[in-house]
């Protein structure tokens, strides 16, 4: 089965949207949160931690499963989930930003993207029916279509070029698409040119894919450019699919996409944090290597429902992470984690009772 | 409440035991393996997950503790326990053993030790009065008196000067210790010669601790020599209270230990085995980074009850460790531990039913 988008109530004041995705690993609602499992795994925990934080979806990247082990192991696995453990909703994005970002491309060209292995510089093909066959094999319940993720900024001359390549990538992924379990999301691209969002989107919309993505718009531009990206493009998407805005984690971003219509976000930023010893709050981010906490005996976030937060103190976690023990990098991820994911319950709450701005203005004036 | 030991049967064939220990945090039956949780953490494990591998006593360090994150805040917080939330009874060594092997001494005096501290190179003192202050106040079940570990080998002349020394250190630990609901153990040094095994083991019980623990048997000499040792000591050990065979966690020194009537073992063995990808099992230990298990997907060890065999295949697992994913290394730790707590526990059941040494012998016919 496909997934199934439904959408259940609009915002009066914004576009801000509640519905559900229904898929064969359950239902979620929207706006939605998704951690990140580069590796077939959420950095340090387990699919129980992931389950208890009320994670909806979950990511993982087929450029690291294609490298490391393989999709044909996966394969023989029983896919994605069978391989993890792992009985909720998996997304696969396409591999397409990560050849662009950590292979570096040595040549794009119409038929594809030739690049070298960040793991040993083994030299590499992907194009859209590899990105697929990749995918298809993963079978996660949602597949991105491979496309180009040009830096930024470029001419208008080059984007235009980009983003009918990426159309026509966009067809031949469709194309080569043969898993009936799995659904396939177009993606939309166009960087900072309205126009090119426009096209981008209404070409990719006529292609009819089970969702649409948002792309390009976390590399590196400012927020209000990234901002404005969205609203470009988000107008000529259909409002019966899926919104999905790639990449993006900030909560401040996670509200203003909201706004502007998205229902899902992924972003590795709960967990990159973790690893260094940042903890969102309610007031914002914290460094818990702060010297302050030494003898903090009160847990990162007294409102926070999360595994750490109901067990754990600052003293303890900032002891763990000084110490360099990974049960520290544990406990951070699964606050940041839960937090995001709390951010979404409450903005769908919002939503549902017609308070998104409010709830956002409130949420943004603590946050810092 | 101090710890009671209480001997519910000896094998009838060899010195094996079956006993229990009962502590402030809750009764356990012995023989027993304590994980290791060297800075306040077992690593990459929760609380729960040491608790679901029927852990009975884990241990810390208290070298490691008085360094980061100090003593006065593990005392704050209001002890161990409730600083890493564990709730079960925790020993801590008396730090003398990192002092020896990893901050090399600079200078031992009747006084104490003088040695660098292995994070700064901070100059330090630990006296067995500094470590018994800090054991106090880290509060755990079992303390550890302050001991020399003198290299192997040394002279029957300097071992018989550093014997001595210990014990007059084991007096001043006794009376030092000022912590009512914390047991203190006493420490039988003497290398591989049996006269002075014997000389510390009874001038240690004249002391009169809580238990008895049997050191300087893993410090690099080989295995018919650490047997010896215990023999040698053993036999002075009264039979009422619990004995401690420290640093040891190989299945078959277990073996050995408990056959010579040893009813405690700890090692650091299991999650640094972990670390590099190898587990047990009971055909011996394998290497999961191995090619073979690319694409084996069954679990580690198909007798095992963990959570890591009950869940997860060798190729998922290999996938991890070779990715350098941390969660891998969660649960071969997960699987490692629970494999020497599985072992203590029919190695109990072997010696209720006095069948130690056919136990013994059928396990170590498979282990190699």
């Amino acid at each position: 089965m496909k997934i199934e988008y439904t959408l259940f109530h609009k915002d009066k004041k914004t576009n801000a949207r509640y519905g559900e995705i229904k898929t064969n690993y359950g239902t979620y609602e929207t706006p939605i949160f998704m951690p990140v499992g580069t590796q077939a795994t959420v950095k340090t925990l387990s699919p129980e931690e992931i389950k208890q934080m009320h994670a909806g979806i979950i990511l993982s990247n087929t450029y690291h499963l294609w490298l490391r082990p393989g999709a044909d192991i996966v394969k023989k696995a029983g896919g994605l989930h069978k391989f993890i453990n792992y009985d909720g909703p998996i997304l696969t994005d396409s591999g397409g930003f990560q050849v662009f970002s950590l292979a570096k491309p040595k040549d794009i060209s119409e038929e594809g993207v030739e690049f070298k292995s960040h793991i040993n510089g083994d030299k590499l093909f992907l194009t859209p029916e590899k990105s697929i066959e990749i995918q298809n094999k993963l079978d996660s319940d949602i597949a991105m279509c491979f496309d180009e993720c040009p830096p930024y900024p470029v001419t208008h001359e080059y984007m235009q070029k980009s983003v009918e390549r990426t159309i026509r990538w966009a067809k031949r992924c469709k194309e080569a698409h043969k898993n009936s379990n799995q659904s396939l999301f177009g993606i939309v691209q166009g960087g900072e040119f309205a126009d090119l969002r426009k096209y981008s989107a209404e070409e990719t919309v006529k292609i009819d894919f089970d969702g649409y993505s948002i792309g390009g718009t976390s590399v590196g531009e400012d927020k209000n450019t990234m901002y404005k990206m969205i609203d470009y493009a988000v107008k000529y998407l259909p409002s019966n699919k899926a919104r999905y805005l790639m990449g993006v984690g900030e909560p401040t971003d996670i509200l203003e996409g909201v706004e502007r219509g998205i229902d899902m976000f992924d972003c590795v930023l709960p967990t990159r944090l973790a690893r260094h010893g940042h903890a969102f709050t309610r007031m914002g981010k914290i460094n818990l290597k702060n010297a302050k906490y030494k003898e903090d005996f009160s847990p990162i976030d007294n409102s926070c429902d999360c595994y750490a937060c109901q067990n754990y103190t600052k003293a303890y976690i900032r002891h763990l992470i000084v110490a360099k023990e990974t049960f520290g990098q544990r406990l951070i991820s699964i606050h940041n984690l839960r937090f995001l994911i709390k951010l979404t319950e409450e903005i769908r709450q919002a939503i549902k009772e017609d308070r998104f701005l409010e709830y956002k203005t409130n949420f943004l004036d603590k946050y810092r």
